[in-house]
């Protein structure tokens, strides 16, 4: 289990507390960094979040038995077509990335013949705050981590990726790249997307700042996840732009029937004469807040 | 300032709140509590809630020279004309009601001449839990509280209304009612049916359940509001049907902006001649996510 040489391409948040979890459990001997800019690597090294910084690709990647690539989806293919003549044979490359399909697609494009040691990564784990200051060792204990191996992926490097997030204290599953990403869509990707959309809509209004001025709680946590980083969320809805497109037709389908009871209830308020046909609609409206409210109460974060 | 006789109709979270409030800052010297059922009444009584619990509603008004409604929003309107005959003309009566148009509208049908003494009140304050065991003295501290007076209101009791929230260490701000209802049609009703219409939309998928097991934190606080207390929220709709309708069309429009280009960046991922001409739908879905972002960061709850 032991890494002997860990290429870190990426020294931020996640690659970062991917080399303290590991350098924290006894598990790896030399940790060699790369992040573009020296300033980034220099930092990483005097954090003790890597032991070594080289300044380009190949030489993290050359000789490490284990390399983690924790760089933005933009960078990925170009990483992974730049790495692929220098990794060994033998070697586990892993990536951390929020969407799968668009991953494995790089990969089968620009590996070649090291394609059977990727092993598609997905840690469910992130903080508001970015970069190698605010990477820790314990960022991924406790949580889930989602391994996407697909038909080329050999056992072998397959069982180690397995190993190595477990023993930092994850939840290994495995899925399909495409059940991943349906996955996120639905529950993650959907939600950011419906918050930003929410935001725009309400600062779009002359008054929205004076509605914002009085929100409380409910907006707080509802619109938390608006404030989030606009490349990253960028590249995830541009690499899962199908599946997201799937969900928010469901979101649609349901709002609408929402919609659908207000404006008959809306309409019995104006016109006096059909005040007596809203019961059905008030009980349709109740039907469907208690069916939600049932499904998102009995939800428990893993 | 002090209230000699309070009149607690309904003996819950809120009002039990507000009695416990007024005795803990020493501004009340009697209360007395109805509620329609019996146990709740004693339980309020033992919990040193209420002074004196009485059976009917009348007997909870008569001599009160502070009253405060605090019934669901279904018991509103009839409550208000079954007490008009026994408030006195001096008394202040106020509500706690989360919409404002309705109440107003019901107190101007059924307050007769008693209209003068109502002035409508909103604290923005809650909990998940609810009824006379969750009452505490400082749920209202700190929070915002909105008066909603109309043409009709009374100067005297206004102010004085005005002074006991403050004497609560509430922040106390006027609107009209109408405004009232835009502003939390916009900031809170909007946001509950969004995150209703999430979790129906995802768990009437069949792997609605698979989805939600792999969900995080930012799933758990956008949906933490769709557990809400079914009935209440009906009614709370269905009070503010039109400017929730109106709020909604401004969030569909947001949408459908990030829909459109969401479209246009998948269409580009199946059709290879088009992928060059993803790049202005990129950079929109950039601006529109920073647009929000950038809103969302500078928020800061009162």
């Amino acid at each position: 289990m032991m890494v002997e040489r860990l290429g870190l391409i990426g020294c931020g948040l996640m690659g970062g507390s991917f080399a303290l979890a590991l350098k924290q459990a006894g598990l790896v001997r030399h940790v060699v960094g790369f992040s573009p800019r020296e300033s980034t690597r220099a930092k990483a090294l005097a954090l003790g979040v890597i032991d070594e910084a080289v300044g380009s690709l190949h030489e993290a990647v050359r000789d490490a038995d284990v390399v983690l690539l924790a760089v933005p989806v933009a960078a990925t293919a170009s990483s992974l077509r730049e790495m692929a003549p220098f990794l060994r044979v033998d070697t586990l490359l892993m990536d951390v990335g929020s969407t799968k399909g668009d991953v494995v697609q790089a990969a089968q494009r620009h590996l070649g013949d090291k394609l059977p040691c990727f092993v598609p990564a997905h840690p469910i784990a992130g903080s508001e705050r970015a970069g190698v200051e605010a990477a820790y060792a314990d960022l991924y204990r406790g949580q889930p981590l989602i391994l996407t191996p697909i038909a080329e992926t050999d056992a072998t490097p397959l069982a180690r990726a397995h190993h190595l997030w477990q023993a930092l204290g994850c939840q290994v599953s495995r899925m399909s790249p495409e059940a991943h990403d349906a996955t996120f869509a639905a529950v993650s990707h959907l939600p950011h997307l419906l918050a930003f959309a929410f935001i725009q809509g309400l600062s779009e209004q002359p008054q929205g700042a004076e509605f914002m001025s009085l929100a409380g709680p409910g907006f707080r946590d509802f619109s938390r996840i608006a404030a989030s980083d606009p490349a990253v969320w960028r590249d995830i809805f541009s690499a899962n732009a199908s599946e997201l497109l799937v969900q928010l037709s469901h979101f649609r389908h349901a709002l609408t029937s929402f919609e659908t009871q207000l404006q008959a209830i809306a309409q019995g308020q104006t016109d006096q004469n059909l005040t007596q046909n809203s019961a059905p609609h008030l009980a349709m409206l109740e039907q469907q807040i208690a069916q939600a409210s049932a499904v998102r109460a009995k939800w428990k974060a893993h």
